[in-house]
């Protein structure tokens, strides 16, 4: 195929301020595919002393991403939820891992695992996308 | 009542690390609500250039967690989703606003719109709670 | 405005194959809006004995069609998730209370409550709808 | 192992009176999976004339029930969600194929996907599945 999903990805990646701010690392990628890493700070932290839902769901929807648009098409998230099933301590490496569930037109499902170093299971993530004509932007309303 | 949700909530918000981080400010609080804003800076974008959607869901996980904990005793998020409806662009005041829409024994359901300046909706999140016996703590196993 | 979303909606509700098997009524009808009621009868009990959840979703799914439905043009069911709070027995009279949650472009979102008798919860379902062009068909591929 | 997980799902599905009057017929079984299948009936349709989305959850719902409960212990469901992905005609002789995703403490998370006969995704359903420590009943109060 002349399409690399692998070099792709890691051009999405390196242009992602946000990824960056949060120190999240793309580990493998590939067509449907994509693993990330992030270790948790101190600031990640919510009130009871464990890590924020939404840093966690921040990982997995990288994951997410860059496994949606490993196949070249821009894909947005159209929406997205998540299963909370352990705490998590500061200074835990954790790993996302996100796999294509479906696609159907423009539909797609994914489905990431976000995992412990012991490889037990803290968070599971499904995320819809949507793959968009053309590129997003601020002023463009309906983003679905 | 003895219980003051108003004063509970702003040490819960003060106590925040990642609140704190990510620039989410309390405006109101109160029994089964709250209301936080955030400004998405530059290092909140994604590869499109629109904010990530990992910030939409932290600053409604906020809200989220200031309205299920108003209550006093202390309750963790069990799961949640949301539903992107339009993209938003660096410089944007967002709002989030959390109410309570059911509570039986001890699960709780929590929608929170999030905002942009025109009223607007560009998110909808629920999420589901969860209270617990005792605080959750890094090496308690299950969360849920 | 010539657009009678009542009429509109009795029609539908009329046109319904599988609300008249189920038994569903529709009680009231409007702009974005719809309530239903169903009996539970002993064929909808599960093996615990309790009223099967498919069923408190295919009655909230019906107040959620009508309600999506009620603008005139024709809306298909995207995804919808339910949360189950309470067990319901046979024999109970259940009412599916349909309200629109916000709604950009094609995407609407639709937050149905189904309650018992006493007026407590027993599920809360949120529906995302998606407006067509076309009326959908069994051979049209992409419902979504 | 003492614990026959395919005789005991057998007996759940024969327990089951939803299933029967939905004619729903139990293909395969084992430890945390299940594979059931359904034939659209006409009284299944719904206003467009395609498989009513309370059918797909239905089939997809039993599924996830024999899955949840194939281990012993009594599980209901919690909360579920499905995304319908192309619409199904009348005589459509459908598949629901359950696996286990995650399972931590008392919580499990179990994926549906709902195919056609020639193998392609027509919906996807995660189910939430909590163990009780007892059977539930009519008068149970809280389920979750």
């Amino acid at each position: 195929m002349s399409h690399d999903a692998v070099a792709h990805t890691h051009r999405l990646h390196d242009g992602d301020p946000h990824a960056a701010w949060l120190g999240i690392t793309l580990v493998t990628a590939g067509e449907g595919r994509a693993e990330v890493t992030l270790t948790v700070a101190d600031h990640m932290l919510n009130v009871h002393g464990t890590c924020h839902g939404g840093v966690l769901f921040s990982l997995a929807d990288a994951a997410f991403q860059y496994a949606c648009n490993s196949h070249g098409p821009v894909a947005v998230a159209a929406a997205a939820d998540i299963d909370f099933l352990a705490p998590v301590g500061p200074g835990t490496r954790l790993r996302a891992v996100a796999t294509e569930r479906a696609r159907r037109g423009r539909s797609g499902i994914y489905d990431v695992a976000v995992l412990a170093p012991d490889g037990s299971v803290v968070a599971e993530f499904r995320g819809r996308s949507r793959v968009l004509d053309r590129p997003p932007g601020p002023a463009d309303g309906d983003r679905r």
